[in-house]
């Protein structure tokens, strides 16, 4: 049984860093079973690339270590991190890619050292890549660092009741032009509408109930609150990106709700 | 001896969409090896992505698993369809897209049931992914689902005779700008041109037996007649795309042909 | 213990070409790992993946067989090489694009046939998957053809000394729009600067040291020369891109130094 090794980065299919990096993984630790997530987040897109991976990781198996390096910071003093969150393993750098990670109850983190000779530009292939082989050949996380307490975590925007609605934001826009929101689907009223901009949208199942062209509101495959486009992109048609307001109808509020 | 299962969707490159879809193959059929064919088929592109199928699988090993979803009927009462032909196996939406292995002789195909819990808009995670997962394994089509009679088929245009002259069209563009026609290279004569739009060509054996920037015809690496550029894009040097007349001179009338 | 093959086309990732590839690969060499290097060299680019390909193999683990297919003269005389060097091997098109591995000392490279009913426009899926198969299943370089002893190198540009300077050239732009030049990051004197064009540019560690928007000149992953600029891409910035002259402060002369 050999292990798993996810990868995100924003390098890019065109150079050879990604090749470097799964170079030296399959050096140190023959036998892995490589999986790219991503290699598209956009340059230093650190808040996608943390939504992609806290979307991605949660289907693979126990025992999966996941790698995800989008790094404006690499070679200064923020630290590089291994974390533990139930049997998944992840290694980035201490910046809010691994937020989805952290926020696990009972989560452990350590924080790795930078081996010598390690290029300051390079932290991916030269220190994420050794400890992701590491942990896929079963060192301890505890072996690989010293524990962190206060890894930086991302200001992940939350939804709020207003009234008999609940307010939320885009938070993700994927590559059909779909607008994904913080809103959980299970919070809404789906007999209700939903509004963005000047738009009133009705709540479907999925993307083929709506006329060709145009825009609907749905539960994603999240289940999260998205707005989608027949045929088209949400986004073009709609003119709207990540940040963008969205109201819909609430259920009435449980108890500790906000 | 591990299982193969190739991946062919409209998902692009930047989304968790492709990782969630592994990561459950992945967890439902451990050690399975996966080949991406391409997540890069146009949004809701069913032509193209048979097309693209048709050309892969028959390269791939007996008893490879093909997973195509290209499928903007998600959700709706479009089936969801476990297709054998020969010692292949594919899954994928009941819209066309599984056209070349519906089209082997002695095909079989079931109707998958859509489990519960099911996201009505991501089949491919959680209903192709379980079932291609299930063949991998080695568990028989018959037990995934009641049997098909008449699965959807692509309406594919085929080449006819015009006199001297086989007359067919563009079916695909790739990724060179060459353009392939539906016309079988044993049916041309090498010797005649071949004619597309304001344009007659000259049939070489490849393309830099043209001049740099000169269009020419060849027959391509699936036995059909290509039109190409040399050092560019046939497509933007000619102004053709998908559908565009093509005409070449015909070898002498076989019995039966059209 | 299986082989790893990687992979490196301009064959991008659109259509079905890589996947035939990788299908025959998994027929001929079951169970071998593949890896892809890159597909989005630009069509006909033969500088760029030889550069691509020159950082991605030596990381890769001894015994990894190299498949690099860059092809503009495919089906013409040009002939098909097989390289071993140290215990990496090659397999591609006798155009310069295995220029890396020929330049190692005691490289050895054979010509490889065209098989018969080898498609002329093909050659990555017909002559070179097999023949990596082959080297993948153990096979020895000698077995495959007959030795050829004046491979086609690439005219790589060097580096020259004037007077205190060392002047050089880009030779590779990277998907972040960072240039990298030709010239040893050991060679520079680190508190002089770095010019290209009209601007004088400090050496520092890494990108995060400079201002955001601001160009920078580091030594990169690879050992070499960079331009870059902190979230931003030196390409467009400097309006720089593949042969722009780049002068850098010098160390003192070693013997024999040009």
């Amino acid at each position: 049984m050999t292990a798993i090794v996810t990868l995100l980065t924003d390098f890019g299919a065109a150079d050879s860093y990604v090749a470097e990096v799964k170079g030296r993984l399959l050096l140190l630790a023959p036998g892995v079973t490589l999986v790219d997530v991503t290699h598209a987040i956009e340059p230093g897109d650190i808040g996608g690339a943390a939504f992609v991976l806290g979307r991605a990781w949660p289907v693979f198996p126990d025992g999966t270590v996941h790698l995800a390096v989008v790094d404006p910071g690499v070679g200064t003093a923020r630290r590089a991190l291994a974390v533990q969150a139930g049997r998944h393993w992840f290694v980035g750098p201490d910046n809010g890619v691994l937020d989805s990670a952290l926020g696990v109850k009972g989560a452990r983190v350590v924080g790795l050292e930078v081996p010598a000779g390690a290029a300051p530009t390079f932290h991916a292939r030269d220190v994420f890549a050794p400890a992701a082989a590491a942990l896929a050949e079963g060192t301890g996380l505890e072996r690989l660092g010293v524990p962190v307490g206060d890894p930086v975590r991302l200001a992940i925007p939350e939804p709020r009741r207003q009234g008999a609605a609940i307010v939320g934001q885009v938070v993700y826009v994927d590559r059909f032009g779909t607008l994904v929101t913080n809103i959980p689907g299970q919070r809404i009223d789906r007999r209700g509408t939903v509004r963005v901009g000047p738009h009133d949208l009705v709540v479907h199942l999925t993307f083929a109930e709506a006329g060709a062209g145009e825009p609907l509101a749905l539960v994603g495959s999240a289940g999260m609150l998205e707005i989608a486009v027949r045929d088209g992109r949400a986004d073009a048609v709609l003119g709207l990106s990540r940040g963008a307001k969205v109201t819909a109808a609430a259920l009435p509020a449980r108890k500790n709700e906000r």
